[in-house]
């Protein structure tokens, strides 16, 4: 096991990642920025770098900076987190060139889960379905417009760099997908750094299913799957496990996709196989996830296993700790990420100092949090502030014990609004208790809220 | 189910009745003392009524505020935590001509589980094993010295009407006898208002095992044991689940005298059936607890099983959530009580201001607290801080998890001292590493450390 670890990210993924090392006897190196110099992660961890100012491209992203603290404080591995550099193959490469452990998947492998239409091509060699569409990546509006009526509309068009949900566009008739196209390139030029685009049938009251990887050098097992359904503008809102639309059969075969996927290219460690699921419960690929997620607390609520204790023994040289049947989940864990953001004013974050903070507690809940009472939102980074998950036996139950806890979570500071009272509002729905809600619910309740008042 | 319930308690478990409550959809009224009155529980429930000064004989215990506050609020039923009065049965009798549900055994299982003799002789007709010793109660040092002779030295000489410890003498030998039965029969009379004691043989090297156990109408169920041999002066300081001694047949053996011994007196509710249990695994019956335990979180950790719900549920006529097939225990599970004392000065308690309260997170970690930073610790009841519990796959990775929880865990105040440092110090010892501690383990540590300097 290694002796040493750099945690090359902040807030709550940072203090998480500080934890595993800790109960595994591994020393915790936390580089920071200038604006979380007095964070909990910081404070927790064995040792703390400064590594440049608050914008992230200045520290958090800032290679150099992040590999001379590795070198200068003897680490074995750097642990990216999720964000920042953790799908950055550069990064994992001058890792590599630097005697330094990238805890993730290899190189070739985090290449291919960047580039959507190669993964695409891999997926559909390993067998599995994925959405009608274009074969590889689409140069002109003609050719999209080809492929649109071959398939039929509606379609989406997707950067082939892309990633959390940015740079699709959808496009229901010949016009709009001309629009789409542009929106498309134009996004994925400034967000990516690659043009590429490609396009694909839309589907529509789909489910946003993902499938749990852990793979060591020897096998790729599955953890379940989750539900992340909820979204808004395609940002997961709320995360759950097991998904209330899957039979068992269903999700037997959701699975089994996830793992010959993600074993048809040689996997290692923790990432995510997303699919969309129709309401028939049937599922097609859509992309790998190679890194740790958000929502993993979910998945290790209900199945007892510790993802990122697995990452740190599997990237150290160790076998998983558990075999395929040794998963073996319980009860329902839900996940709602409270962001500082005001949905009352289109999600705007809301940075600023918070003057009183009292997470929620009791039994069977769990608060990942970077963010302490005293502590300043800083405007620089995402509004995540944090993630309340909670487990119970049944469905039903686990909405309950959330909307308790959702109740029992304050957040005061002058101008911080937060997404507390949305997540309790959607998690009692009667949609998402029925567990029938789709991916664009939460965009059509807010256009209906909108339209009665403030969400 | 119940509309509103009043909870006649304070501090950490006022505060998980109220989360039971609401994840219930019942309305909670939480009784206060004037030292209590900012309290995260007064907070948290929907309603809070003073009933009386600091000390608990004014407030807590004090049966005819207690009941008009109930009558006032309108409540149907009385939660009475643990310790308070829980185990009252004239309370109990109170709340039952007032038409209030006492959320509890039944007034005559009450009765006999404060009567030790009576007990004894019930689980000897139901076939427990029991340690040998006198048949009743035992009324002169004459007759104490008899059944000495007979069952042979060590013995104890134990208050009939104990509880938590208190009222038990050991004596090695006929000298020591007279001065065990007198100070025993001193303290029964002074805690417990009645002077009756009885002997038992004094077993060595044993260890304190309890098995939890819930009874609605209809069935007795066990929910596993607990192991609590590490204890100060026979003061619970750290329990787990499951112990570590037991064979699953030792297991199997002692929930079985367990359900058998509460089915016997047609016990009702939550109840710990307390055995004795020597290094070959051979359990002898102890007592009967009837009441929610300060424990009783590790249990719920490793069985998922929300036990205070269970206890709502059965009060109202509900039949149990579970059936014994499902309490399927997975894992392992450990407890460190959080007192506010002083373990360098003879445990003392420190009461005063928090200043600072940084609980420990994370996964698979729960903090059970009723203090907040802020708060003032009172000197007039127990000095309980904070029960911090952690679950893992296995015993060793809990100590793990454990050790880092606790070296997480901050609170200061000026004066206070906290057991956090000898908890860590006490779960990192080889013996308790090895599973092979037993009830005294800690006396012996703490005099050891006496002679070698701070424990």
């Amino acid at each position: 096991m290694f002796d040493k670890v750099l945690i090359a990210n902040r807030g709550e993924i940072a203090l998480r990642v500080v934890r595993a090392c800790r109960e595994l006897g591994i020393r915790s190196v936390v580089v920071y920025s200038t604006a979380d110099a007095a964070s909990a992660a910081v404070r927790a961890a064995d040792e703390a770098v400064h590594i440049g100012p608050p914008p992230a491209k200045a520290s958090y992203l800032h290679v150099p900076n992040v590999i001379e603290a590795a070198l200068k404080h003897g680490v074995d591995a750097i642990h990216p987190g999720y964000g920042f550099l953790s799908e950055d193959v550069d990064f994992a490469e001058v890792c590599s060139d630097n005697d330094l452990v990238f805890i993730g998947p290899d190189p070739e492998v985090m290449r291919l889960a960047g580039d959507k239409v190669e993964m695409r091509a891999r997926m559909i060699t390993a067998g599995l379905p994925v959405l009608p569409g274009s074969v590889g990546a689409v140069a002109t509006v003609g050719e999209a417009e080809e492929i649109a009526a071959d398939i039929g509309y509606p379609v989406v068009v997707k950067a082939s760099a892309g990633g959390g949900g940015r740079g699709i566009t959808r496009a229901r008739d010949r016009a709009e997908l001309q629009r789409a196209f542009t929106e498309s390139t134009t996004i994925a030029r400034a967000l990516f750094g690659a043009a590429e685009v490609y396009v694909e049938s839309f589907v529509d009251r789909a489910r946003h299913i993902e499938v749990q990887i852990m793979a060591d050098r020897h096998e790729v097992v599955h953890v379940a799957e989750r539900d992340c359904s909820l979204q808004r503008r395609r940002q997961k809102l709320v995360e759950e496990t097991p998904s209330a639309l899957l039979t068992p059969a269903q999700r037997e075969q959701v699975t089994e996709y996830a793992v010959r996927g993600a074993r048809s290219i040689g996997y290692l460690g923790a990432g995510t196989m997303e699919f969309l699921v129709r309401p028939d419960g049937r599922a097609t690929f859509m992309e790998l996830n190679g890194r740790i997620q958000v929502e993993h607390p979910v998945t290790e609520m209900a199945t007892g296993i510790d993802l990122v204790r697995e990452q740190l023994r599997i990237a150290s040289g160790e076998r998983l700790s558990f075999r395929q049947d040794q998963v073996v989940p319980r009860g329902a864990a839900i996940e709602c990420r409270i962001n500082a953001e005001d949905p009352a004013a289109c999600f705007r974050p809301t940075p600023g100092l918070i003057t009183s903070l009292r997470p929620a507690g009791g039994p069977f809940v769990r608060v990942d949090s970077g963010v302490e009472q005293g502590d300043t939102i800083a405007p620089y980074y995402d509004s995540l502030l944090a993630k309340l998950i909670v487990w119970a036996p049944d469905r039903d139950a686990a909405i309950s014990r959330m909307t308790r806890a959702l109740d029992e979570f304050e957040v005061e500071g002058p101008g911080v609004r937060t997404t507390i009272p949305l997540a309790r509002r959607l998690i009692n729905t009667p949609e998402f208790r029925a567990g029938e809600h789709t991916t664009d619910f939460v965009d059509a309740f807010l256009a209906r809220a909108a339209e009665g008042g403030t969400p």
